[in-house]
């Protein structure tokens, strides 16, 4: 049989589980449902029961379980605690604890879910073979995590990694989901890649975005891109100025082996590599600029895979 | 007589020495010329005639000595090797295995000296208490280092921390000492400052400055923005809005518990911290504001203390 360990990404809408073995191998992976009804007060029984299930239908032996590991969408601590978590409903929680009374005494590790996203990229994904990875997530938001000599930079207090809101444009005028003006995110995320190619379609009728301009996504403006077209290209463009804006200066701080781009933006591929590494390029010290650029190649996997790592090598 | 260290910090100009006991106490210090001379070749012996002649004059018993730290004005690897050191006229030296040779077999360590004086900063000075410090240095430059978890974070190649170069303004004109244009150091170093506010004084010759403006310096300025000179208060504001953003930028990577502000600029105290956290807030996600902001206060001998502390808990 050997030892075993569960690595579970808890989302809002879904949280997906991964039955590992010692060496970091998924053996299985399965999904339930989130259920955020009284302020998702049954979601830790919940992952309890499919846990214990699972060790009931595979015959497994509890003393070989090596214990749990969950990425959290929250803020999470040392000792435990998920500070607060608007999307699952939860406020403090010390879901260490709760968790491993709940499956009998299994020792338990959480973590941030976009850290341990870059964890598990680190792992078995785009940044497999490095120790010092730097993830950014350009999804809705935009997010990342930071993994220094193969471990979770957390941060004092939990906020290390987001990069989304990091100052890109002192001169903007829209309001960013934080509250302040000109974050990265309001650029590089899908919402922001639509945001600046509906402002330029004001301006610009010809271009083929303009048909779809109600229904505009990323995807329409990578395709179009694809297509040449110059609305296109542009927003394309500023996004990725300032991606390897942020990232040149993230480089100047901690020089990491390698940037992983992932998320639902990162399906736009190479051409969105190259041009953040041209932007990267020109606005790093020479010592810097040699970086390796990869995609996160886990997708919705990353956080299992990334949660059982928390578990495994500790 | 107790276990003994040696903590070294070596400058272009002059090499500091220092001879620490056990607990990091500094018990004595001292100071030779840096000879450049013929490619700096004679610098590592002289460092080990010192020590060595201060074992014999102290009585001391070589079993005793825990080893020698040194700070190098370079970018240093793990490996103990300088990859190349203009300001000593090295080219790639292997400093841990040369000096210890010299010194009959002590334990070496070595590190670049702007992390080094984090690390004593950290241990000693404006840092002590934390283990999770971001040091910056406004000097004639713009310098820095980042400690996590009480170790120095040195980067893949060396570069972490060299926060003068992070891009803060993209339309900057004027190139810097990095060839590129718009460098925080363009506005933050000693050079920076009076370098604004020469640009300033082209169009306000009422200001107390302009008499000296040809002697310009960042002291002069903050003594004039005592007296509420109106040129004065507009460089360092555009000082002090850089370097609020680009800690608000590093606080988002790292997350860290305190900033530590060094350098010559920094004796200008109370009012440049106020300016900078005052700008840091407005830039920085609500969850990061809380963090604290110190002078340094080790001055020049940060270096010898962090040297020591490299060898004290190795």
């Amino acid at each position: 049989m050997g030892k075993f360990c569960f690595g579970i990404d808890v989302g809002g809408t879904s949280i997906k589980l991964g039955y590992f073995d010692a060496t970091g191998t998924c053996l299985e992976k399965w999904e339930i449902r989130t259920k955020r009804e009284n302020n998702g007060e049954s979601i830790l029984s919940d992952i309890a029961k499919e846990i214990l299930s699972k060790i009931e239908e595979k015959n497994l032996n509890r003393a070989d379980c090596l214990g749990i590991g969950l990425g959290i969408p929250g803020p999470c601590t040392e000792d435990g605690y998920v500070a607060l978590c608007v999307n699952l409903g939860w406020g403090r929680t010390n879901v260490v604890k709760t968790l491993s009374e709940l499956t009998g005494g299994f020792k338990v590790a959480i973590g941030n879910d976009a850290n341990v996203a870059a964890l598990g990229e680190m792992v078995q994904g785009g940044g497999k073979g490095y120790q010092n990875v730097v993830m950014i997530t350009l999804g809705t938001g935009v997010g990342g995590g930071v993994v220094l000599g193969g471990k979770i930079l957390t941060g004092t207090v939990g906020a290390a990694g987001e990069f989304g809101h990091i100052l890109v444009n002192p001169l903007e005028e829209s309001i960013c989901t934080c509250g302040r003006y000109g974050c990265l995110e309001q650029y590089a995320s899908a919402t922001g890649v639509v945001r600046i190619a509906k402002k330029l379609l004001e301006n610009n009728k010809e271009s083929i975005l303009y048909e779809q301009r109600e229904r505009l996504s990323a995807k329409g403006i990578f395709d179009a891109l694809a297509k040449k077209d110059e609305v296109a290209n542009q927003a394309v463009d500023i996004m990725c100025e300032y991606l390897g804006e942020v990232l040149a200066g993230v480089a100047t701080v901690i020089d990491p082996e390698i940037f992983v781009i992932g998320g639902g933006v990162s399906k736009a591929g190479k051409v969105l590599i190259d041009r953040i590494k041209s932007s990267y390029q020109k606005k790093v010290l020479n010592v810097l600029q040699d970086k390796k650029f990869a995609l996160a190649s886990l997708g919705n996997d990353a956080g299992i895979y990334g949660a059982a790592e928390l578990i495994r090598t500790r």
